[in-house]
């Protein structure tokens, strides 16, 4: 049963036609200070460049354009999140015509409920986000889409790794950030397809471990408390059986982090590659420097962070000492 | 006398074959959120992505590379500069193997000063600029590389031009911030001669107009009163008759900002871009907003902001109302 969960290369080919010209391509940058610092040849990829400022948008794009293909577009696009899956998702339905309900709980920062309504997005208040979700989609006809838990989400995100191999053929290392799994799915799935010698490994805070947990239980449960973190673009309180067989399959290794090396990393990442990176893109460089056995050891090997977003909060970056 | 002091487009063209590999090549991004806002296909050209953090050092680079092609290398090399050429020299002497000396303010950020030492370069602290740079020389035999006065300069601050070209052949408008006049310089000079169709202008903050200063006076005069801006970066107390006239002859108009234009425009276009980019790389975006006469008229026209550099004092960011 678990090997038919599993998105292959070619519905990530696929993806990465549909999406095309609707998404950037972002760059993937060398850099220096980085590359001094860890040894290695480092190079980022720059997701926070995308459009709505994430990666989420490539995932979103390829469910409701997917629909569209199969002439089976529902009435409305539904969705629950506090941040980027919201932005991507309204801009998705925006692009094929459809309008889209956001359930953000009332604590949701105020710039991502713009960038929700900047695209057209209509935004519920509710603290029962899944119920009040699957509410509007049985009254209105809409369809949900789920943040990480569907294939045509993980094929879009998967659509990174692709570019990422396009640009670099075939690095040493990539390492990705892990909330509830869906875009490692997708670029784990990419990479071991097209280049199997690359090591992926997967990173995620300490305090909001729903895939370490996850595998450690052998299935998908959610966290025993809710997960809380400086990097929010990574606070799923659960993985899913689909994510974790992806992870199973495809990551080679999944580490966590403390929130006081993400916060170090994430000001570090910021000065070193004068990228606006939020603090959930800064948790690959926290992992490479907590666990230097991940890197790979040969002299001038190619090691690829993946900064998923710039949706940060940068009045937070004056919050404590600059480095 | 004035026309034999331009810097021709075979000299920037030499400029980039001497530099290239040694910098990046820094990306042309279109923008949606700025497009929409002045209703233009609106690109940034990501300088603040230099080595370095801005593109001085492309002047710096193919200053000390053009020593060494004429084998007249000295024996090391000062500058005096509290920003970003005192880093590039300290890279660029780096870069063929020679000593640097930058001789900074007591007030220098101490980022900056960092910066300077990274690349193995010597900081003295003085309140005699100038005058200091001089002493070292004399003693030491040292050549000292002037900030934007100087033709090699202009002619590695020129490539940024070509570039912008290489990504967007004719562009209607290309707006570059004004310090000293070396970057318009070069820049002006080189899109002027391969796409001689393309506004070229520059923005200089009110309080800072050495350039606008100059064009009134009809000569390189010191400004009456020293600059005081929050563009760090275009803080030089005077133009140069060479620089002068590199502007007189391609650019087609400079305009003044405030202080207070500049600064939204900093945060709003960190914001819509996701780069951090210094207060000197925003005064194009808060002219073109002061200034709507200076936009093309016709729709989709294209418009390139030149973001000069990165090194940006992030905890000033959250020194007022995010916007």
């Amino acid at each position: 049963m678990m090997s038919t969960m599993l998105v292959e290369l070619d519905a990530i080919e696929r993806a990465a036609g549909r999406i095309e010209g609707r998404v950037r391509g972002t760059p993937l940058l060398d850099n220096d200070r980085l590359s001094q610092e860890l040894a290695a040849r480092v190079l980022v990829k720059a997701e926070n460049l995308q459009l709505t400022g994430s990666f989420k948008v490539r995932g979103a794009l390829n469910a409701v354009l997917s629909w569209r293909e199969l002439g089976r577009l529902p009435a409305g696009v539904a969705a629950f999140s506090a941040g980027n899956h919201a932005a991507a998702v309204a801009y998705a339905a925006s692009e094929v015509g459809l309008p889209a309900v956001v359930c953000m709980p009332p604590s949701a920062v105020p710039a991502k409920v713009e960038a929700v309504r900047r695209y057209g997005g209509e935004v519920i208040f509710t603290k029962d986000l899944v119920g009040t979700c699957k509410a509007v989609c049985a009254e209105r006809g809409y369809e949900l889409l789920h943040p990480f838990d569907d294939p045509a989400i993980i094929a879009g995100q998967g659509t990174v790794g692709l570019e990422i191999l396009a640009s670099c053929p075939d690095p040493d290392l990539v390492v990705v950030g892990v909330g509830g799994g869906g875009l490692i799915s997708g670029v784990a799935a990419a990479i071991k397809a097209v280049s199997p010698g690359t090591r992926v490994v997967g990173a995620e805070p300490a305090t909001a471990n729903a895939m370490s947990y996850a595998l450690r239980q052998g299935r998908a449960e959610p966290l025993p408390s809710p997960p809380v973190t400086i990097a929010d673009g990574l606070s799923a309180p659960f993985a899913s059986e689909r994510t974790l067989a992806h992870v199973k399959e495809h990551v080679d290794e999944v580490v966590e982090v403390t929130e006081q090396d993400i916060e170090a990393a994430w000001r570090d990442l910021i000065d070193a590659t004068k990228l606006v990176v939020e603090p959930a893109g800064a948790v690959g460089l926290a992992a490479l420097r907590a666990h230097a056995s991940l890197r790979p050891a040969a002299e001038g090997a190619t090691v690829v962070l993946l900064l998923s977003g710039g949706n940060a909060d940068l009045a937070r970056l004056a919050g404590s000492t600059p480095t």
